[in-house]
């Protein structure tokens, strides 16, 4: 065993010392990157594309923390953007800090990003203040963009009028009461609009997303950084998957989200004209 | 156009109202969970699994987030544990609160959880009291887990000694050093030992530990509710698929940590006896 050891022991040193690392190393050049997030505030170029990424209370936070992570591996200017910096909720209890209000959000977004949130979205559909916010930074963004039930919001913000999208699969028939067309995608792109489908689908978004950016290449790197070559113990994770005995259980324990989900919808439907 | 749409929202109405859902619904019920936050805290049961997740300085935010969200949905009771409550440092820029200091968290763990973090990875894998409180509450944990680079701090900790395990592809041949057979799969269970592969691999592991904790159909309800039926945009998630010249020049970008990291594996195998 200790001679098996001894011979893994070379061979990895081989295989980092054959990169071209120094060993044993001198720490100059790493004590200037010993803060991950130090680090990445600093890497952030002057041209880098600025993402708004919308956060409200109650959001789901892995919605937002998957494109953020390819994000912020690119090296993007990413801002989480709310009314004002009070930490909101997410379905997991931590709280997140905005690092911008509406008021601090530039003008003209390379991409405007909302994540999903159960009643948070629906509670944002309502608000005449976060669409109005929507709207505005959307008319001008290159990308608007959203994960999960982002997308009903983002259609409650009249910016998906005409429009192919798609969001987390139990509310994603509700965006033709808004006016987009509902396509059964993981990720729908239609011109500028690039949304995703639930929770995970972010992470496909994101990377998506980083090659019409910064091209194919780096977000291949991104890709490999975050090891994303999923597994899923299950094949569980679309309605067809489930089954309707799976789907029909769900619905049932849900029943009064998506009933509210439904009204908010219609209600933002009504408010442009669809 | 209208009648289309008219069309469909009769059809998502019928389909919301199939399942049971009270329109215009009452919202008795529903006031009770307007907070995810609130709902999920007050929903965990008194017998639900004691989940500890290991945060720290410059960790990667989504390597707890992916599994920390399946454990949320399974209603297990989650904290997040560092020596004290001051909020930690991510690779995104957030902060995560810790929950229990090492001293409140229980001696009788279901489950010990470590995230990875590249340099935050290394100063823990050297920090003595991170240590002993790993290697304390791991030997009495029924699950001692990790994720992409916390599989080196479980085995700096001692607690992969023996054990087949995996971590981050960059530094998962640095196991051995340690104590751990490398085995090059996405999930690897060895008896109470779940070990996951970098970043995303996170879900693939709060997945199948999931199961393990509440059975496959309650894994599976989780499943479809982050939607995870992933289709990654390139085939670029693992050296074999990313080929040798990607590895090579990525290797050659993160000498710096690669060399830090196998210098702490060394020093943790030699404070191990292997």
């Amino acid at each position: 065993m200790p001679d098996a050891i001894d011979r893994r022991t070379l061979l990895t040193a081989a295989s980092i010392l054959a990169a071209g690392a120094a060993f044993p190393m001198s720490a100059t050049a790493e004590e200037q990157t010993e803060s991950n997030h130090a680090r990445a505030m600093m890497a952030i170029a002057p041209d880098a594309p600025k993402i708004a990424m919308l956060v409200h209370p109650k959001m789901v936070a892995l919605d937002l923390i998957g494109p953020m992570t390819i994000f912020s591996i690119m090296r993007f200017n990413v801002q989480l953007v709310w009314k004002d910096r009070t930490p909101v909720s997410t379905d997991v209890g931590i709280h997140l800090a905005p690092t911008q209000t509406f008021d601090e959000c530039p003008q003209e977004l390379d991409v405007l990003f909302v994540p999903g949130g159960l009643f948070g979205t629906i509670d944002c559909m309502g608000d005449a203040e976060v669409c109005a916010f929507l709207a505005d930074r959307g008319s001008r963004a290159k990308w608007v963009t959203s994960v999960c039930t982002g997308g009903l919001l983002l259609a409650a913000a009249g910016l998906l009028k005409g429009y192919d999208a798609t969001a987390h699969w139990a509310v994603a028939e509700l965006l033709p009461l808004m006016g987009a067309r509902h396509v059964d995608k993981r990720v729908v792109r239609d011109r500028n609009r690039m949304t995703g489908g639930g929770v995970t689908a972010g992470i496909d978004f994101g990377l998506t997303l980083a090659a019409e950016l910064k091209g194919e290449e780096a977000a291949r790197r991104a890709q490999l950084i975050v090891e994303y070559a999923p597994e899923p113990p299950f094949a569980n994770g679309t309605p067809t998957e489930a089954g309707a005995d799976r789907i029909a259980q769900m619905r049932k324990d849900r029943k009064g989200m998506d009933a509210k989900a439904f009204a908010a919808a219609q209600a933002a439907g009504k408010r442009l004209g669809i």
